[in-house]
């Protein structure tokens, strides 16, 4: 069965697209952290980040650097966190997310947005790109 | 002044290294997460990820690929999980941790190792390299 982020990618679920490449797709997460909280994906379904051969792994840290960079220009923050885990999703996943404080970090507390937060976020972020 | 990490490459504080190269150096989180919890930084002193010039940041990622399938082969664990936060030490650090639950993720609960572990895990990672 695809991960729930193939069925992202191939747009049987929707998103709030940031960023997108032949090959890796960036999108808010719907459950943040903290505002901006975006995930970045390779289009290649691979469970665990140290399984994506090294061109793959190299192409999804070099894309998630121009996001994390853009993230730093739309939302005031004090650093954008980058997180890998994994152990919910199979499909591997970059969090970046603006930290404030520790909190940010520990996916414990959790940002409501409506679905216009959202969509001027992603609409932000895209545009520092 | 120089960060504790800069002191660190510098040899005025100890570490259990696990690698090192021209430009980077990996050794054990004296306050671990899980056992072979281990730390990459560039020996250039930078504070925030995002701020690496693109061939460090790629060359730190590539670092801590290496030594990540190399804690991979070494601790048994589910996967190893990347995080950058970077709120403490204003220096660069890639955080490298076993993962068997969420909480080996979130720095809340430490692990008390004696230094006769942590030589014995340097050790074991080192020589999966």
């Amino acid at each position: 069965m695809p991960s729930i982020f193939t069925k992202i990618i191939n747009g049987e679920i929707p998103c709030y697209k940031v960023a997108e490449t032949d090959d890796f797709l960036a999108f808010l997460d719907i459950n943040p952290n903290a505002i901006g909280h975006t995930l970045c994906i390779p289009k290649k379904e691979v469970n665990k980040l140290l399984d994506l051969d090294e061109e793959s792994y190299k192409g999804l840290m070099l894309f998630s650097r121009k996001v994390g960079i853009a993230i730093e220009k739309s939302i005031p923050c004090k650093r954008v966190g980058m997180t890998v885990i994994g152990l919910e999703v199979p499909h591997v996943h970059v969090h970046l997310i603006p930290l404030n404080s520790m909190e940010d970090a520990r996916f414990t507390s959790k940002q409501l947005l409506s679905s216009k937060d959202f969509e001027a976020t992603a609409k932000a972020i895209s545009s520092n790109l």
